[in-house]
């Protein structure tokens, strides 16, 4: 309401069950079976709400990652999470993530259509095209689709999903009960997509929700994943470990919607990073390295070869990483990841042993420890200097990193008004403020008119 | 805990939106958009909770059926109304409908398993095989897949989908922290199936939840559906317009029930009744006559043609159906409904325009328009003759027929000794009395032991 708006900044909690760091459910305050307890991440999200956070965040992939011994690695499907915390919240967005590989546009349209309905508009949609052969194995493939394809699959998926969204306009409830009229036919509409994946006749079986549709996310960041995000996304996630490097995935993401015809303003970046915070410096390290020495080397290792398409013993833990490693072009999973991962150990020289230290915590994003000044001022410096229009807030432990970001990190943005005191919208879409899309079947009223005249 | 237990009914509470009655959405009491209004949903549940009911249930379909003019036709996906139901309620059984045909057994089993421990132990899953080109044509497909292939892969999907919730062990899970293990990996096992249908490598992402697995609910009356239903579903939904017709159905499924080597008192039977009800038989009859005089002729008569293969024109709404309608193997949808459509407007010597009032009510099932007393006999009739282990109470209009049914016809169950005055399980599966299943894959403890001797 202000006539002079400053730029704000916007905070999303990246909720991973006990915290991002992969030891963190070891450490004496945690419950280790929290992950499958929806009153932990209804907590967690009353926390973030508390903390005027834009939305919450769950990700997700349809596969048991990893070994069950290594940490907790069961995962209920977030959807469903996050329609138990719409009833126990009332503002703050919500935000899962779903497949384009593994799923049927029809059933996943509805479903966030419906999630839309029932938390009042404040679904958002993080697109994922699912790496890895473990999870197509679980849908009658043997290996993953190519990445490429997997891409094209996504984007068709949208279009469908969009039409689906569209295919009742806003006014086609009527309810009249005198004339026994309750929807008007003309205004809800057949979609027929016919494409190279999907054949879908429509329309959806739920009328337009409070957004419109869902806000869509999305954390591609591989020649492909971005030109995907500059295409159809309204909010990015990305793990961005310098701000040099954050910088220039800012410009090139922004060029990159502008050269589509999209609005720059309207697609907003939001690097991730890992805080470990204390009240002191000294305490914020010994926390850090406390998690570090809690990481079982042997499972994170396995994964780490896993990743780099070699054998566990072929990465000696008190070595740097050998020299031939693949090129990303040999990568079909999580390219762009891969090749962060490669740099960061380069750069920084570190052995197998301190990479898996560095990735036990954001597996590649920003990880920082200290104290809540220091967290705000890079948050400030990195908002200020072009490398982002928010933070992807990934606590490495649950609920406590969380609690101590919300009462320590966030009064210190809102003193210096960089963050929101209270929240003046209701809906996803409004916190993040980006307009409810446009009806693509919507008869165009006033040029309808104009015509007539 | 009573040491001689008298046989005791059970009763479900299907939640059609504004009512089963299609035109009840007309009423001057009816609020016409509460189908996508999840307080609504939840406000019935708790009704129901207040009635000791076993569950609230949910219909379901991927499609957007008929048309939008006739009646309130969004319908939210259950699983998501029930999500949020679950937080709202305390004891209740929480039923969802999915089709076996159109969706994934990865992505549904595990969202059943989901919403098992969203809620504490109370999910169910009425399985559908999903008749209707209208729904296929949502998913790539141009008509529905034959009836019996439809059935053949549910039966398929079933398995996998219980393989999938067993691929846990129930003990899995040791979380110990100072060792660093948090399952037991030779608890959690690969399914590696591979059938007609379904590829699927396992384990599932979430561990076993706290039923084991949803109550398998399903409600098929053709020869391929009973014998489904005799050899996976513990609750099954059915509609018999008379005694009679209730008891052959309930002996002839008792029978395939105990020929697949299965329990028949742990495969419950229950018949919908949609019940109208006033403190007087002629106030309730007047409800009926009303709800009758609101219903639109031409939309269900289009409706009806459909379903017999025929154009509306053919259907005189003042005269019988016509004698040469095609025979039940003709038809490719939900065949049982269709011959008892026909067999119900041939018995009554119903006029089209009078088949259509009486479908209007209860598309088939039982409609039953009288007082608390009455009602309650009927429900008592059919429990004592071998008809019915429970009911599936349908009300005419909602809320007001749920909460007239438990305000008036419950207690009189109740002091008949025949219902529960309240609850004394916390699980679905414990309300139906029925046992959580064992895990297909856990080792044998105890025969481990004595081959160990
Ligand atoms: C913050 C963040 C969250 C992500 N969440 C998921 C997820 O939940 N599921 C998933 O399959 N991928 C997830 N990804 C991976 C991205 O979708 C993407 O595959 C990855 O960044 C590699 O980019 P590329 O696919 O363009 O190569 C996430 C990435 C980031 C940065
Ligand atoms: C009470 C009841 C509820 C039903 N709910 C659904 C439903 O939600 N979705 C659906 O596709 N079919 C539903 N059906 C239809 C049955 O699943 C089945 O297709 C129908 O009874 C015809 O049996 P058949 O398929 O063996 O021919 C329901 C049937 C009854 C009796």
């Amino acid at each position: 309401m202000s006539s002079s708006p400053q730029r704000r900044l916007h905070l999303n909690a990246f909720l991973m069950a006990i915290g991002h760091h992969e030891a963190a459910w070891r450490l004496p305050e945690s419950d280790p079976n929290a992950n499958l307890d929806i009153k932990h991440y209804i907590s967690l999200a009353q926390t973030a709400e508390r903390g005027k956070f834009d939305s919450v965040f769950l990700a997700d992939s349809p596969v048991l990652f990893s070994n069950p011994e290594r940490r907790p690695s069961g995962k209920l499907e977030p959807t469903i999470i996050l329609t138990a915390v719409s009833a126990a919240t009332e503002k703050i967005g919500l935000i899962a993530t779903a497949s384009t590989s593994y799923n049927e546009p029809y059933n996943l349209a509805r479903r966030f259509a419906s999630l839309d309905f029932v938390s009042g508009g404040r679904a958002g949609w993080n697109i994922v095209t699912t790496a890895g052969a473990d999870a197509a194995q679980n849908f009658g493939l043997d290996d993953t689709p190519a990445h490429r394809s997997r891409y094209e699959r996504a984007a068709e998926f949208v279009d469908v999903s969009t039409k689906l969204w569209d295919s009742w306009e806003d006014d086609a409830i009527v309810a009249d009960k005198d004339v026994a009229i309750h929807a008007d036919s003309a205004k809800v509409h057949v979609i027929e997509h016919e494409g190279r994946f999907f054949k879908v006749r429509g329309p959806l079986n739920v009328p337009r929700s409070p957004q419109g549709y869902p806000l869509l996310v999305q954390a591609g960041s591989s020649e492909d994943g971005k030109d995907f995000a500059a295409r159809y996304s309204e909010a990015i996630f990305t793990a961005q470990p310098t701000l040099d490097e954050g910088k220039a995935f800012y410009a090139d993401v922004k060029d990159r919607v502008a050269a589509v015809g999209r609005d720059p303003e309207q697609v907003l970046i939001l690097p991730g990073i890992v805080p470990v915070i204390a009240d002191t410096e000294e305490e914020a390290l010994e926390l850090e390295a406390e998690l570090e020495r809690l990481i079982s080397p042997e499972y994170a290792r396995k994964q780490l070869a896993a990743r780099f398409n070699l054998e566990p013993e072929q990465l000696p833990l008190d070595e740097e990483l050998p020299d031939d490693l693949p090129s990303e072009d040999e990568i079909e999973g999580a390219k762009s990841r891969y090749t962060l991962i490669v740099d960061l150990a380069r750069r920084e020289k570190l052995t197998v042993r301190q990479l898996i230290g560095r990735l036990g915590g954001g597996r590649g994003h920003r990880t920082f420890a200290g104290t809540p000044v220091q967290v705000a001022d890079t948050i400030e410096h990195w908002f200020r200097n072009g490398a982002a229009d928010g933070f992807n807030i990934m606590p490495a432990v649950l609920p406590s990193g969380l609690e101590k970001f919300v009462d320590s990190v966030v009064p210190i943005l809102q003193e210096r008004g960089l963050f929101r005191t209270d929240y003046t919208e209701t809906t996803l879409r409004g916190h993040y403020g980006l307009p409810r899309p446009a009806n693509q079947f919507a008869v165009e009223k006033d040029s309808t008119l104009v015509s007539a005249q």
